[in-house]
């Protein structure tokens, strides 16, 4: 092939100091990226994403990007006895809002032909108790995820990355999910590199 | 076999006046159930599904049922760029809070053996534009009701019903669908038919 280099990309990554975004973080930078973190502390950028206001802030800062990754979101876990109406509500703004303010507001700071990474997750299709507003939300993203992809502007993108447990994360989430085959966080992480220097759209990239 | 006889069962009918909710009645009915109604107006029970008060209440009228199906949800149509964060939540009201909140406050009037059956619909699947907020909505719910069904009580079940565009809703959507093979509208009420008369948990029963 005659074009092997990868151009740099500025990419903003929100939600850099979990897990799954530490992993994002280093694939990044190791293909040679400069990524902007956002997260609500120790990042380059102080964000909540649940404030559409700080989500203005971070792209007024920001300026224009390449790409914006997702690695951020929180839902509430309760037996579907026990949710309130409130839970629900929190999942969708913690997880949902959240990653389409990040693409609403985003669009004209997104460069032509750059993309939008989302998180969601294998409870999308497969759940387990006390995952029903998870299961929602992660739903709620990938159907999302699908419809933007057909009115992006300038050829913009947008894909998600849908991970199964990571081995990394066993310990402390390992006994709800009984029988799942665990994936090493870097699979993950490299579905977003995937989604960010390949050129598929629409795409939800199950990692599992 | 030796028990063809359905029994007749209660079913709410939440939305009843649609051209979706009318051909559910009409097939409902037309297997001997008895159905209550409950819209915004023109039913038996006063329904405002966007009001969880609303909903208790239509629950403290309507006692113990056998049965209940949602053929109700709306959502804002508009072209992503032209999406505001109020129409996002909106539509997440409209289709996703209200129909959870039937699912959530519903679980202690519903009997045992008893079925929600939900709507979502095809573009969380197939996407078109000015779609977003409907195919969010319709992912979410799909997603909640596969979760939902490994958690009701008493052995309830839980489905949704994924139609395509009606034949019957044509002239007012059809240049929003081109292409798409429409079904007649009786071929969606009848999946509300095998939710709630068969046995199956957890089914997001596609009609296309």
């Amino acid at each position: 092939m005659s074009d092997q280099t990868t151009p740099r990309k500025k990419i903003v990554l929100v939600g850099a100091s979990g897990t799954l975004g530490r992993a994002v973080l280093t694939a990044l930078r190791e293909r040679g990226h400069e990524v902007v973190t956002a997260s609500r502390k120790d990042a380059d950028i102080a964000l909540d994403i649940t404030d559409p206001a700080s989500v203005a802030e971070l792209y007024r800062q920001v300026g224009r990007v390449d790409a914006v990754a997702s690695a951020a979101g929180t839902v509430p876990w309760k037996r579907l006895g026990e949710l309130a109406a409130e839970d629900v509500r929190d999942g969708f703004e913690g997880k949902v809002l959240s990653q389409v303010e990040l693409v609403r507001q985003g669009l004209s700071s997104v460069a032509e032909n750059g993309s939008f990474t989302l998180i969601t997750g294998i409870l999308a299709r497969e759940p387990i108790r006390t995952g029903a507003v998870a299961s929602l939300a992660n739903g709620a993203v990938e159907s999302f995820v699908r419809a933007a992809a057909i009115e992006l502007p300038r050829e913009q993108r947008i894909n998600a990355v849908s991970p199964t447990v990571f081995e990394e994360s066993l310990d402390a989430y390992g006994d709800f999910f009984p029988g799942f085959d665990p994936v090493p966080v870097r699979r993950a992480a490299a579905a977003y590199v995937r989604s960010i220097e390949g050129h598929q759209t629409g795409q939800i990239y199950r990692v599992e």
